[in-house]
């Protein structure tokens, strides 16, 4: 952890972000996430929300309600009243994928001023995987420790011989000397980078929703499931909120509902309003809108009379 | 309908599309809405996706099946590719709420170059509505017709006296000839204004979903409704995919989950594999895959064995 | 001024947007800006920049020396860094021109919530000017004290008119209790919205650069002179760089290069390197890197051999 | 050129682009771009622009006039109603450079789903440059023949090397049989991957603007100069007022305006409105429009009494 200095500010002051402020998380071998900066925290989130509100209507009553509500609808835009400024380290291959995100601010290590260092990712055994044969783009059981070690030898020589060609390429005594920028051809997508990068927190909660889940690259993952922990600490209430509606959320397509509902409807499935309500407070839904929206759906599938 | 000229061109042909060129849809009492050019259809979109997969890999055989499968799992950048560039007319508080939509382009009439003309918005009774006591943002029910009628009458009034200050403020002889710029602070936000607006289909679909939408406002369901219209025939094979899993889906929250899967427990709620298939092709469902994800979550309700 | 809560934080403080949190500044007749949040400073716009430069490089040796060069160069990305975030209180009219700036978060009091107060801008005398007659979208002279007074008596009737109406509409009782959504339909777009809005420094003085110009509107100028006194003590440094390089600059653009060569060689205008190196100084140029850049403008308009 | 077929559309056609759809042109050894499809052209930006002033202003009186106009004043929205959809194939090293422009649609080859064909960019000789020692990410001065042999044998068998280990690793049979998306590792940044990419005309002339620079790296200004012939001819009015105003332009400073300003007082450089009227007419200004800009300017810098 870098040493930070404290200083007074007028600013809203979030704690659960002010924690992880220049502290480096290892993501990978050789990268890393730190938090440089924020602006805002849930309480910012609700302020920008309730302009809308004016000063003639209703109270929602807290934070949580107020910010599940948002959650739950869709109502995105108070969600980018937060900013969260980070410093990674990872390798181009995820660097690629990361970038397709476009909705962000960028200052990436740049090969045409500077040297590259000799430093590339190397999987773990436990990661290399073969190709998965039911999905085109994914892996597969594990391979042998014998094979695996082959394979990072193998790996090990293909990243120390292009770094040592790009050196070869920079040196202007026993090399040619060549420009930076035409320098780095032979390194490869395995090389570390790094990069400043910023974004609000509407758009980083949807790459964080498409990153980790199962089916993105483990590496990418990694990176992904490191920013979480520092979204998660700060801003909570909003965090959970994007765990229940979002990421354990499950949509039910129009075809698999009239599925749903013809089985419901085949085998009798029924409850009345006070059993569903029942049901709702033992699985803890406390929250009375959404036990409303509840029983509009349990309507909706056939199961509430 | 304005007529058009037919000319031969070596892009991609949309039939569908081709056939809303220049038609001029009136929405609302004066607006309309009016395709003025389109780039790509259902087959760009696969085009675009199919990049993604090179040479070596499998056939995802049809298109149909391709552009569902990007639906249902937000692969959303293939439908970026397509364009519609429409010709609008609507009120100013409906534009108001359109151009929250900020990832589009447009060029909308000028009240500081030109003179406004006396267009106003004017409910139908049918659409004059108290507001609703359970929502902060809605209609309850209608109101009489004697009432309605003194409320165009007002309306009417109100329209006429703002639309006529701002002739007498631009007038150089009888009134002060002022700046148009200034002039128009008497029109109120029913006036009407136009514009040339141009999105890509990914970010259209989104509006379609918000802006057709129960929830929305009236007035800009109206205008989205119309739109709704031409999107459907330009890219018929991505419409119906969107209306299954975007439109008539259902999204159960995580805590919602919970109670399902308790009552689906309690009630006994069971089947088999094949039991689930069977249902699913009675009910419409024939894509092999689609029908495994319903069985994954029907696994996961606690539905199937 | 609002009062403010000072606490300690680990984050980059800024002392120059510190005085500004929470200020009001008045702006036009009901409006107003403050500031909410912000990110950042000039330092944050070098760290950013400093990492395309990584270990290896040379040292640009002072903040303010990178932050002119990446300026007057369009090296853009790095002003992403710093954002800020204000409440501000504009007539619609203003806040439709102010939306065209799309790379911009915001949340604004909604009027299908809430009732909108009875409070609509009313232009000063001073600046009630006829119609440019050269200039389509422009302010010509002013009228008479008589005339102005007119125009403020017929607009306060026209406001007071509109919104007693509006009153009406709502009314429960003695009206027909209208959604407040459809009963805003008489509110002029002179009327009075608040919202908050947050943008990247990059965006904001691309905005203050558009809405700062003497071809703006008066109302939005107005606006953005207030933002910009706030960014100007945010980012002192940067604030500099751009008025040097972008709000003083001149484009000369290809056809008039040619016409200023042209002058240049018939009336004999020649330096040599010497003389437009001590002409520099004199006018105060000191930095190396922006003499050169002078010369080889000069070599290119034929001014120095 | 692929074949491509001609059917009959009630869209706006433009002859310019037309003339380019499907044909693909090389740009270094492997790689190409093609267009595939378009909307739009130097008319519909004048139509977009004509919705401001609506009916009853000022006749701009012609395409040309109007399109340079809305050039030189950056009224840019008009020219994001041209779109242009590319086929493009590029080193990675190049991809990253194109993807830092953000406003863009994109559908990449994907290293995970297929596998990665043997093509490296190779430079010429005649690009391989020494590292520049005035500018930390330019190239200065060529190498010798022989040094080139030397350097491009040495990365041909880097290439060569890695792409056999990368094939290796992918076998199931002799090797791992890695996923896919695992096996790229030690494929370097030389290595080719496709796209359909589109965006609009701003923002496309923007990114060649930037990437047909001098100090843009070589490889990409390559690839930029190849789509500038595109652009071109597509839209050949806009394309000369973007050289005319953007390209060929010079940017004066504020700093630098006051030496020219102090230059031009100092050796008596004078001329009368007919005299520049005169000149600016000699060097093919002719649109008084323009020439008014220009005669403003000079006053400005002290030349014009």
């Amino acid at each position: 952890m870098h040493d930070i200095q404290r200083v007074e500010t007028g600013r809203p002051v979030n704690p659960g972000a002010e924690k992880w402020l220049n502290v480096e998380t290892p993501v990978l071998d050789h990268g890393f996430i730190r938090l440089v900066d924020y602006m805002g925290g849930d309480v910012d989130i609700e302020n920008a929300a309730r302009i809308s509100y004016g000063g003639g209507t209703r109270k929602v009553s807290e934070t949580r309600g107020l910010l599940r509500y948002l959650m739950r609808n869709d109502h995105t835009s108070p969600f980018e009243m937060v900013d969260l400024k980070f410093h990674q380290k990872m390798p181009v291959f995820v660097a690629r994928q990361w970038v397709r995100h476009r909705t962000a601010s960028l200052n990436e290590y740049s090969a045409r001023y500077s040297v590259v260092k000799d430093e590339f990712y190397m999987p773990e055994p436990s990661v290399l995987s073969v190709q998965a044969t039911n999905n085109k783009q994914g892996r597969g059981g594990a391979i042998s420790p014998e094979m695996a070690e082959e394979v990072q030898n193998r790996l090990r020589k293909s990243f120390e011989d292009s770094h040592e060609l790009y050196r070869w390429l920079l040196d202007p005594e026993d090399g040619p000397g060549l420009a930076r920028e035409i320098a780095r051809l032979p390194l490869s997508v395995a090389v570390y980078t790094e990069w400043y990068w910023k974004s609000n927190l509407h758009n980083i909660l949807h790459l964080l929703k498409l990153r980790t889940d199962p089916h993105a690259q483990y590496e990418i993952r990694e990176h992904a499931n490191a920013m979480a922990n520092v979204v998660k600490d700060a801003v909570p209430i909003t965090w959970e909120a994007f765990e229940d509606y979002k990421i354990n959320s499950m949509s039910i397509t129009g075809p698999e509902k009239e599925v749903l509902v013809d089985l419901i409807a085949r085998q009798g499935v029924i409850a009345d309003a006070d059993q569903i309500q029942a049901l709702a407070e033992e699985n803890g839904l406390t929250n009375k809108r959404e036990i409303n929206e509840l029983k509009n759906k349990f309507k909706d599938l056939g199961i509430m009379k």
